[in-house]
């Protein structure tokens, strides 16, 4: 037995199985039943590009199956089950990837979706791929049908994980970006430092939230805010011909947030429209909706805000006391943008 | 516009699409209408460890598709949709990544199947993954079901994969592998060259040959065979718990890599064993069947021929005029294997 093998044992020890899942690992490819639509999305990530050298193996595994669940709950989808795939350097060690996935497939099962099979392969650096397939709640939700009229909401705290990435850069030695002024983790209280790092290192799929805009089709249009609020907005905006105002005084930037730009000498809205690794909802509501967000239930599990509004025109605007001012481009982009 | 959402737009315009593809390229997900049984399979090929530096685009596009599909085959699946993921240096072109999905869509589309979404990161090697599914044709064929007295079919010629690749690094001007003795690879007859290159850069995904094997019922177990032939042999021993033999004598060595041995100083036998990137499949055939296979219909695109035989017992033997000898675990293993 190879130690490829053994590595598909273990993780068959380790994880659990659907009786939907008809082949789990270990064949040449799984089998899975299914009905009706699916909802299908992958998502990557690298060492020293999305996550540092080092990074904890079980945490890397749970944020690499979080951030390709967050797609799916951009969609109005629930998962179902996923596939795995490991790049890893020789040199590591043989529970490495082992660790890795057993703490994916945790993730999954948090959802009620199981880890169905996968692929290894040797690496320069790790990377980490997860394909996730879903059913939807209701009819998908798309980038395109944002209208004017309508109002613009976003979950969480933007900017808070970008800021959690120049902490954990930081804390590991690494050259501080995105600041003029030396500055030290110890600088930022505790408490703060633990909120920013979590918001980076622990994304949540904002699935449940996905999952009453899916079935109660309260949303016209949802994306995902992977690269930075500012260029995903923009790609909400282009994808429905529409311009998207962000009323400065509306978005929520936290306390956390706010001691950090403080401590590393950046502006705090800079950082929510700019900063990467969100993965939080941006979607589109009409006007018979958005009564709907006053109060939202606990059960979605996030604070979810008007942050603004949907206009005829094309791009995405920052209104603040000067009048309007175009946000561009800022974010992430994977051809080589900041960070 | 980034960068990014140009790719998009130009792979949308390069790439057809599906009647059960509901939503394509560009959104956070892909849509897709299913019925009954999905196989599902993901591949990837990683620079330095599964291809050449420099190694064409297209080609490259081609043959990470092909891989995949390879495993589809395996099941006695055909394929509907993939996803593509790709990782590639800063300093790349911006089109790279963009030849690299329209021959990967390309080759899906050979076989009626559409390219429905994917991914983009920077890494520091270009890598390219990709997770493909499909419908079985029939039950679909795992590796567990061989039973003593089956005979075993291989498709194709073992070894010539290998054989190509030592080809290809030596006209890269990379250290030679597996060969005690120097050689220069113009000591090779051209057409044999051409062959050998062919089998390693351009595998065929067996899928007809799969499609016949898995609506025909043919098959009891099956496997790609992707690592090498000893060790996926005993990877379908094991899950099938029974014993494999290959006749010595029935082992097919193309003429091309009988040269090839000859030139390189190696035993082609041992490099039909362990030399890896057929993308063939092996099975076993129960006695009732296995006159099918007296003369294969040409719509199978692949000669296939009886290697050997299914016994009680355990692992992969070789027997040759001195009897019976262990092939132990040739081949590749991910976890650091021989190439």
């Amino acid at each position: 037995m190879t130690p490829e093998d053994r590595f598909v044992d273990r993780l068959r020890e380790a994880i659990t199985g659907s009786d939907d899942l008809v082949v789990g690992p270990g064949d040449d490819a799984a089998v899975f039943r299914s009905e009706g639509l699916l909802v299908v999305t992958t998502d990557t990530l690298v060492e020293r590009v999305d996550f540092l050298t080092g990074e904890d193996r079980a945490r890397l595994g749970r944020r690499a199956m979080s951030v390709a669940l967050s797609d799916l709950a951009a969609m109005g989808a629930w998962p179902a089950f996923a596939l795995l795939t490991i790049g890893f350097p020789e040199t590591s060690a043989e529970d490495l990837p082992l660790e890795i996935a057993v703490a994916a497939a945790g993730r999954a099962r948090e959802f009620g979706a199981v880890l169905a099979g996968g692929d290894l392969t040797r690496a320069d650096q790790t990377f980490v791929s997860v394909a996730v397939w879903g059913r939807p709640t209701g009819k998908p939700i798309r980038r395109t049908g944002a209208k004017a009229g309508d109002a613009v909401f976003l979950s969480g705290w933007p900017g808070e994980a970008s800021a959690g990435l120049a902490l954990a850069r930081a804390l590991a030695g690494l050259p501080r970006v995105a600041s003029g002024t030396p500055w030290a983790p110890e600088e930022l209280a505790a408490p703060d430092s633990t909120r920013l790092l979590a918001a980076y290192r622990e994304p949540e799929p904002r699935l449940a939230l996905g999952r009453a805009l899916g079935s109660g089709g309260l949303a016209t249009a949802a994306i995902d805010v992977s690269d930075g609020l500012g260029m995903d907005a923009a790609r909400l905006a282009r994808a429905s011909a529409v311009r998207l105002v962000i009323e400065s005084d509306s978005l929520p930037l936290s306390p956390a947030l706010r001691s950090f730009a403080g401590v590393a000498g950046v502006d705090p809205v800079e950082t929510a429209l700019g900063g990467g690794d969100d993965y939080e909802l941006l979607f589109s509501v009409s006007p018979a909706h958005a009564g709907r967000f006053a109060d939202p239930p606990a059960d979605w599990g996030v604070e979810v805000r008007r942050i603004g509004r949907v206009e005829p025109g094309d791009g995405v605007f920052l209104e603040g006391e000067e009048g309007l001012r175009p946000v561009g481009n800022r974010g992430f982009d994977h051809f080589g943008g900041p960070r």
